[in-house]
């Protein structure tokens, strides 16, 4: 990469990596304590925060971004006490550094031990909600990873008080503020230039569009984690209880249809079709979900009323919608679902309807995903439902980690070794 | 990537990945059953290799190969036997694959579990040694990861030989062959052109010099394992026993001196100095060790009988020397000998021999390595010693795996969950 790296890029990559030892020995008591300071801070400068988003709301007015994006944009008060409590959430959480596992003693007596330590200097480049500054910044600090946060260009005023709020919270606390680095300079060509910084940045995590992800994962110099993308299905067996089948594939694709886990595809085996077809058609034309439905999907829905049918093209299939629209195919066996995900599916959330044991252990054995489910939603996927407290982004990546990534994704080990003057023969 | 990619390398390539599916739901038995079969079948079929074996050393006689690349090259009846038993420990170990772990029940019954699957198909480039092309075949297929295989041009015809005898062996035993892919084309062009098959290469391993090493870190198109270089200390500290400073440090220099996890640099403190350089000088003198000394340490090893002393030149701290040859500095406090690693080191295998239990933990927490030890040679940082049964490589990155890579070291996981019509609200 031999493209000129600019000056606050440069600066604040060395400052990230200076202070990557001192964060690694800061003890689980300051980091929380500062995660704490960070929270408090967070309430306490809302006005100031405010300010801040009036004028990236302004200029995004002026811009004339979308009534989605507006909406991202928006850091209010109620806003952010949610991402002052998460910050608290992320500060319960127990300390993975240092944490020591899979011991193990040799019948010579060494005593051998991985422990966890931090993974390094993390850079993320991420879109327009501002939110997610503080909730990455207050993640890879407790897991004892300096970050450096590249937000939009439409947040950049809100991004960069929240960062100089977490950096002061920090140092007030004793803890080292260098850790956080946010770069202020919204110029794209160094979204490039940051994917070549190898010698300063370990990890390197987009979130945000597909074209961001396939941007990073074609640029980047080092790891890169390039997950998000979810063309989600749920298989409906021929044995799916009909109740469990119309209220698990609603909610996978209702309760929140703009994120990565919702379902973008219902496959229905012929023999559930008839009763399973007629019942989902009301809740998803209730919810006001489009659905694009094969031919015989459509002629099972003909005549129902409150259907919201419309006639699949290919392109349907393997689409991640992220808006209230779904793709439906009936398929005459397993196999053929099994094909299906294979081939259409991002590898990230894939669940089966079953009342049949043997049906279920296969589809979880069988389908490579992130995270293969039973009888539930898709939308489990996410590192909070999972019990991490919270998660960096989820990787359909198999290297490192594999679906939401919470502190403990956010570590490495190093072999801890203790003889008594051992010697090999 | 634009490089057109030599058929060999495409076709084998597609194979390796259509195998992959098939190679992960094969059982452990058939595995088993398989890598038995390999072992038989290698020494059944000694002579056939001892005759591939001596076509390659008849053309390294005649190419003027060195003596020890030409020492590496001989896989006679005796290694034969090793690398059959070597097969034979890794059917011994447990499967990995489809082992559950860190399983969790919420309380609204919704079960998390997660589940151990292949990492995917596995491309090692190696240099000189056959019994290599087994190692790694053997340790990828219990793994359920596909390989394809690049050795190095001196050895092909017994690599080719013995690729042909486990391919024939895995079918023999109702196995998919076509999960162990050999590349028999040894034209150079062929190693940077396989670093450009993401399609098809899930994970790279270079096993050789320290420059294939980084030719490979910076042009995979995926994930590499860029580990095997091991500049390594052992620091005496003001505190340790003589004794067991001199048996752990001659034993981590002379034991195994050509490979990556023999002692470089022995750092010792000037309190523990005049009484313990004399007696290692004996030590390693006997053992036909250079010592290549600081000041300090030449001066009090002037007058020491058989000791084999030469002034110490910069470039002799932080380097590799995989040579009857080490590095010795006096220091005055453990800071110095910490600053010291940190900066000569290779974050591969770091000891300290001391009797103060804090001094000891402070080298452990504050050494940034794959393998740190206290009272032990560096020596101990291998998959078998490590309790792992084999390794195909020693990593020191510090993303996914770090030190020695075993069977658990070449999987990934997926997220299992079990519900009962759960619904997100």
């Amino acid at each position: 990469m031999a493209t000129a790296i600019a000056p606050e890029l440069e600066s604040k990559g060395r400052a990230a990596r200076a202070a990557a030892p001192s964060l690694a020995r800061t003890p689980a008591e300051v980091k929380d304590h500062a995660l704490l300071a960070i929270a408090d801070a967070l309430e306490a400068q809302a006005d100031r925060i405010a300010e801040a988003n009036e004028r990236d709301l302004q200029a995004g007015r002026e811009g004339g971004l979308s009534s989605a994006v507006m909406g991202r944009l928006v850091l209010d008060a109620r806003r952010i006490t949610n991402v002052a409590n998460g910050v608290r959430a992320i500060a319960a959480l127990p300390d993975p550094v240092g944490q020591d596992y899979d011991s193990y003693t040799r019948p010579d007596g060494l005593v051998i031990t991985r422990r966890r330590v931090p993974l390094g200097v993390i850079g993320v480049i991420y879109e327009s909600r501002p939110n997610v500054t503080v909730d990455i910044a207050a993640l890879c600090f407790k897991a004892g990873d300096p970050c450096i946060l590249r937000g939009g260009k439409e947040a950049v005023h809100t991004n960069a008080v929240l960062a100089a709020i977490i950096r002061d919270a920090i140092a007030s606390a004793g803890g080292p503020p260098e850790a956080v680095q946010f770069i202020e300079d919204t110029d794209r060509a160094l979204v490039l230039q940051m994917l070549g910084m190898s010698d300063y940045i370990d990890l390197i995590v987009p979130r945000g569009s597909a074209s961001l992800v396939s941007f990073v994962g074609e640029n980047a110099t080092m790891p890169a984690i390039t997950g998000g993308i979810g063309v989600c299905h749920t298989y409906v067996d021929a044995t799916a209880e009909t109740e469990t089948a119309v209220a698990v594939t609603t909610n996978a694709k209702v309760a929140r249809f703009s994120v990565c886990n919702a379902l973008d595809t219902v496959l229905v085996h012929a023999q559930a079709a008839p009763h399973v077809l007629p019942l989902l058609a009301g809740t998803l034309g209730e919810a006001g979900v489009e659905m694009r439905c094969d031919r015989r999907s459509a002629s099972l829905l003909a005549s129902q009323p409150g259907a919201n049918v419309v006639a699949a093209t290919e392109d349907d299939f393997g689409q991640e919608f992220l808006d209230l629209i779904c793709s439906v195919k009936v398929v005459d066996s397993m196999d053929e679902a099994l094909e299906h995900i294979a081939h259409y599916g991002s590898g990230h959330s894939e669940a089966i309807i079953t009342e049949d044991a043997g049906a279920a252990e296969r589809f979880l054995d069988e389908v490579d995903a992130a995270a293969v489910f039973v009888n539930a939603s898709t939308g489990f996927n996410d590192g909070f439902e999972f019990g991490l407290g919270a998660e960096l982004a989820i990787s359909t990546n198999k290297f490192h980690a594999r679906g939401p990534m919470g502190l403990r994704e956010l570590t490495s080990y190093k072999w801890v070794v203790r003889g008594k003057g051992h010697t090999r023969p």
